[in-house]
């Protein structure tokens, strides 16, 4: 066995209370709250961390690049076209690029039956990039990730790709995509709820 | 132990074949030849499947949508502004999307430990997105994906988001993700190299 029960259960414990310290901070978007305490409930599965999609803007030679990067824009809920304005008008160092990413949770099994488990009803529900993102004695960690995405260079140097005539319908594909991403988060909170009376019924 | 070693041992000699067989018939590219024959060259692992990265330009609702969508591009060398302009001119049936995809490979692995140890070579050559995709009695089947990459709405009807004046240099800038996703297979094959030499080192 490569997960130790033990720890895994005190971890379990050590993540819960970080959630509802997370909620009582502010932290957690209400929207996901739901879907985090139901994987709680669920047997040899717990939340480690999750993300319910976002909206950035950096500034940087690839948008997959850190370094001497920097982030100028980011937002959990909605992109509008006058803040997509502002920042595009001005040069940047290097690139500005957009990126839209869809929701991302890594869960902790305390085996391969339940990693298993948890990624044929991820990917069912939508998540179709999801895998075992890590092997270790603290738990078997499950990446869900979904296909939804966007990423797009705005402007390099000088050279604006954007057509400014089109920025606000732009804008709207743009939060479209955030939709989209937080929607698969309803497919999954679904999907759960369909597996734990599926479990109590049979 | 979840892998059976025999039939894993019968996989990778089809497997063999099948590259043999892919090389004559052209499917294969060259410039990723060395590199899957030095990972045959390798313990316990083999490359099941793999894409040096390429262009695609969908017409589609969404890009990581299949139901309804149709492929209209599709390259593994790079994009020219005409091809663009000629595609970009003629309304969709619904948007056009543009992606980027880095290399993907695939690789099937006969332990845990052959597992992580590839996982870890991978991510160190720039493959952070990389992570185990299944595990059953023929292998542990494990991604290797970076983070390049760029997926951009390019028209929606009559809506086009692109500025024309610029469609060259927004090629460029297309044609340059696709060589630096190019690139992450030689680090690759370097730190393969690297581990090799290692090995027989010490």
């Amino acid at each position: 066995m490569i997960v130790d029960r033990d720890l895994w259960f005190r971890e379990r414990d050590r993540f819960y209370s970080r959630m509802i310290e997370d909620l009582y901070i502010g932290y957690l978007d209400h929207g996901i709250l739901d879907l985090l305490k139901m994987i709680f409930r669920l047997e040899g599965v717990f939340p480690k961390s999750s993300c319910t999609g976002r909206i950035t803007i950096v500034d940087s030679q690839y948008p997959w690049r850190r370094r001497g990067s920097s982030i100028v824009y980011k937002s959990h809920y909605g992109l509008s076209g006058s803040d997509l304005l502002y920042i595009i008008g001005k040069k940047p160092l290097y690139r500005y690029w957009i990126t839209v990413s869809g929701p991302i949770m890594h869960l902790s099994c305390v085996n391969l039956k339940t990693a298993h488990k948890m990624l044929r009803l991820a990917r069912d529900a939508g998540f179709k990039h999801s895998g075992i993102f890590s092997l270790g004695r603290k738990g078997i960690t499950v990446e869900l990730i979904s296909g939804v995405s966007m990423i797009s260079i705005l402007r390099d140097g000088e050279e604006i790709y954007i057509d400014l005539d089109r920025i606000d319908e732009y804008v709207s594909r743009v939060n479209d995509v955030l939709r989209q991403g937080r929607s698969r988060l309803y497919e999954l909170k679904n999907a759960i709820l369909k597996h734990i009376r599926g479990e109590s019924n049979g």
